[in-house]
């Protein structure tokens, strides 16, 4: 699946999306308009990066960011059973400074499970991933194995080579914002299957879709599916956010299968061991959740050490109290106990932890606000302040670390929130749920998050974290899934463009001339939904012709303003530069006339 | 269908929503649970205010703007073929300033019909507006009738009454805000059915939205569903864009159905009887099509005046021309003739015609951005400046004037364009079509462009014409009509909460009440979408306990956030006083405990 392109070196296309030079033909003879999965390599033959290649009728072509895996690559055998090549494998050795070892015994309780059956536990034994065993690995003998470490050290990782090809970056400008805070590249030791990507300011606005089951609904192979799903339309990393049985095996799935970094929230399983009592929480639970998903292989992991005790009693006048699931069992737990949060006490120790498996902090908002009244107020703004001494403490063990945010907040109080975190935070990557700019459009609330999350995003975060349809109503289906992934393309796309990110516009560039020259087959190629977009051109014009038309439905024939607009310039000379001309010369002729301003027309 | 609140005063309760008094019980003994059409009565009993008032299970009750017409009034007999009542029938009268007279004989091109039948015309009669004929008026002895000239005459007509107990302000803040030339309010005399409406910054951002049959699709059934469908969503005026045949007749059903202003652009209209060849219009065949509308009633016209023979050279060089149909055909006509536009020629006698009845300019953007890259170009800044001084001229004829605004604009660029309109125009209304905010996703356009359309108007755009996800692709259906109001009713109320619009956010609070407190029927009915958001809660939870279960489906009942913070609030003291008492105890006795600094933790 490799072609030309494989072997070119990063450049300006590749930025979020590039036109090839002026007459190139479509790279592959007889290679079908359209897209397909390519490559462009690195430095060394095992660095390939991938790319979405669109090639146009004009024999252009366009090359976009990827994010769909080796599942669009037809070269590659794919198999759920199997899981992916462990892309990062040799890399990791490489390095020489991890080592296996035997790993925490994987317990019935760790998938929910109260009671041992005679085989050894109720679990579903068709369920366990099936692919081949590997042993955890982790940091030997004290070893600093963060990205942040390498970086720090100022040494350029694979890793970050893979990103600034992806990125159309100077591998140093990579290493530069890692070593400085300012982005994370997550990447456990144990995720090798992942294809590296950044988080930062300076690179493209990134897009995370959760997924997970609850203990209503869903199955393992729904979440696998949505985790595929959610990536080929562009999600850049996935949270698993299960709560329900089988949490340790849906998890295993969900890794071994994921071509994207993928975070959770260890306190939701923590829970699961305690029954659903949070009191019942003690920091060895937490800490042997965190090193049995660290071993699995998650990336990053929300930590909801912000929230402390005396921070609780802020929240007793909020219209909608605590809103986020961590935040809430955490103050649960501090009131039940009346002392402070053991994740902050143990926060050192945490960090210990992370540091040997390279697991990125996203040290959570749990006290963001959960609607318009409570956006921005004291107990916000008390917890953001401990996760800037937290990321501090975080960033002594080397361990990479961004900052989630909220959460519901009006369009005028956004811009504090990713002001305030940028400068408390020491610019920290900044990572957004939203925000939502209104709390009446329940079942629009990716429209009502998309609009605060793409300004957001403007102004400076890093990654935003996708909002269904479904939210506050339901669990995601698999159109929900899709719907909100592309509502938050769109954000951070228009964040990009917005944020002058070089390159970003050749795509808007690219479509926006395919849409004046009427080729309608690269419109649709280009677009964000190459299948909705033709669908919704279809039901109006379902005939061939149509899709060569110099029109469309919405005004026939003779009100297109484009038609109108290409038959002035073809009527008026040739090429583009005639045509001015031409205006030009009517334009002095008309100034010659005198300029005539507005006469009052006697009536 | 008058209840207690019809004899409620315009208060703080009608600016937009508001929750009524704690303890006040549901209006109208056993009146079910959800919402229900009432109306709030002004100075005089013809002066009834529609609102939706919406039930709560708590015994409160919300109430919002409503722009659905007497269509959700039960105790209304509407029908279709008879057309609406004619509300400010009496009011025009009693003005005095205006005559019926004989009007322009409808001819059969006004149809798109050339050639005349035995019968006169190819008119398939069924579709003639069956309901009373009534003669057009228009001002008598020129007499100045327009709302803007009783407005500058310190004269505040009932129609401004309606709008400011619509809008909870004083009737005076109206009139200086249309005397002022910031705020319009589009009533044509011959639209008596129109329930007044005020477009201006100081008030509630408005939404419009486009109908309009094409020479490809749709019929006038079809248009005339839309328009009701579109308000019954929240728009609060409608674009009738057709452009093919029956346009004169689609346009009559429309009017007389259609409880909200409504706007055209007559040069489609123009354009059709010289069977689409932009070089034959002339200004006669246009001025008689201006004075065809205004005798059947169209509340605002788009004029392209702006588009001037020197600025069409400007555009030579975009990626995407000239965009704007309107603006297209006038370029075509300036370059086919080489002659000055004649709109802008007979600006003045075009006033004098829409001074006579009170129609609305709308000052079309011939020149818009049709794409990211020609966002705030030479070629429209030009045009803005032009349409600064047609709105001084139109001031000086007592016309309402408004300024369209763009298009494709990326949200770095936004802001410019509203500023500089307000600055040009002497902060003359700006209504803007979007923005959309990056070209790359066809399909989705209502989210692209509702981004944008939240920040202009957050910045001061006092309506915004609403996109559908059919935009570039083909003719919005009925579910695109809906989904484009309802996204942008979204963009224009996170507006009013940026803007700290009073009133604004008790819908919000209404709302996050509800969800915090578990009140799933209320969260349903205080929704945009009511509809949608039942049907999404029930595609996970159909049973009818889930409505009152304490948590959702998304988390379950043990990970339930808003749950624990309930328990919290519950477990630590009654009432919420009390809470915060006790939990400010034991802040007090964490901070005497030597509010403990974080300790790093040996390991």
């Amino acid at each position: 699946m490799t072609n030309k392109d494989a072997h070119t070196p990063a450049s300006s296309q590749m930025n979020g999306a590039f036109t090839a030079p002026q007459g190139e033909k479509p790279q592959g003879e007889g290679k079908p308009i359209g897209w397909h999965k390519a490559y462009v390599e690195g430095s060394r033959p095992d660095l390939r990066v991938p790319v979405r290649q669109v090639h146009l009728t004009n024999g252009q072509s366009v090359t976009l960011y990827d994010t769909s895996g080796p599942y669009t690559d037809p070269g590659i055998d794919t198999d759920v059973r199997r899981g992916l090549p462990a892309l990062r494998e040799n890399w990791i050795l490489a390095r020489g400074d991890t080592e296996e070892y035997a790993g925490r015994p994987v317990r019935p309780e760790d998938d929910g499970i109260k009671h041992t059956s005679p085989r050894g536990g109720l679990r579903n034994l068709d369920a366990v991933f099936p692919g081949r065993p590997r042993q955890p690995r982790r940091s030997r003998d004290g070893k600093a194995v963060t990205q942040l470490a390498y970086a720090r050290r100022g040494e350029i990782t694979p890793e970050m080579e893979f990103v600034a090809v992806r990125e159309n970056v100077l591998p140093e400008v990579v290493r530069e914002e890692i070593a400085a805070g300012r982005a994370v590249l997550p990447a456990n030791v144990n995720h090798p299957e992942t294809e590296p990507m950044i988080i930062g300011k300076r690179f493209l606005v990134k897009v995370n879709a959760n997924i997970g089951n609850s203990a209503v609904t869903s199955s393992i192979e729904e979440e696998v599916e949505k985790m595929t799903w959610a990536t080929r339309w562009g999600a850049d990393t996935v949270m698993d956010l299960s709560t329900g049985r089988n949490i340790h095996t849906t998890r295993e799935w969900v890794l071994r299968n994921s071509p994207v970094p993928i975070g959770t929230v260890p306190l939701y399983q923590a829970l699961e061991k305690v029954d659903g009592r949070a009191e019942e929480l003690t920091w060895e639970i937490y800490k042997d959740t965190v090193i049995e998903q660290a071993e699995q292989g998650v990336d990053y992991m929300t930590v909801h050490a912000g929230v402390r005790l005396p921070y609780v009693p802020l929240t007793a006048n909020r219209k909608t109290g605590i809103v986020s699931r961590g935040g809430s069992i955490m103050a649960a737990w501090c009131l039940a106990h009346h002392k402070e949060s053991f994740l902050y006490e143990n926060f050192e120790e945490l960090c210990e932890i992370l540091a040997a498996y390279d697991v990125t902090y996203s040290l959570g908002d749990g006290l963001r606000p959960g609607s318009i009244a409570d956006a921005n107020d004291e107990a916000q703004f008390a917890e953001l302040g401990t996760l800037g001494e937290l990321n501090r403490i975080a960033k002594r063990f080397h361990v990479q670390t961004m900052i989630e945010g909220p959460g519901h907040v009006p369009m005028h109080k956004i811009k504090e929130n990713i002001d305030l975190q940028q400068e408390i935070c020491d610019e920290a990557p900044f990572y957004t749920l939203g925000p939502l700019t209104t709390d009446v459009a329940p079942a629009y609330d990716h429209i009502t998050s998309g609009i605060g999350a793409a300004m957001i995003a403007w102004w400076g975060t890093a990654m935003l974290c996708y909002v269904t349809p479904k939210e506050h109503l339901g669990l995601p289906h698999r159109d929900d899934v899709k719907t909100g992934v592309i509502t938050y393309k769109i954000a951070a796309h228009a964040a990009d463009l917005a944020k002058g990110h070089p390159g970003a516009q050749e795509w808007d560039d690219a479509l926006s001339d395919a849409r004046f020259e009427f080729r309608w087959e690269d419109q649709f190629n280009l677009a964000l939904d190459p299948d909705t977009a033709r669908e919704f051109h279809d039901e109006t014009l379902p005939a061939e012709p149509a899709k060569t038309a110099h029109f469309c439905s919405m005004c026939g024939p003779k009100f297109c303003s484009m038609k109108i607009s290409q038959d002035i310039r073809r009527e008026h000379g040739g090429s583009q530069a005639e045509v001015e001309a031409g205006m030009a010369q009517k334009s002095k002729e008309f100034a010659a006339s005198g300029n005539r301003v507005y006469l009052p027309v006697a009536d």
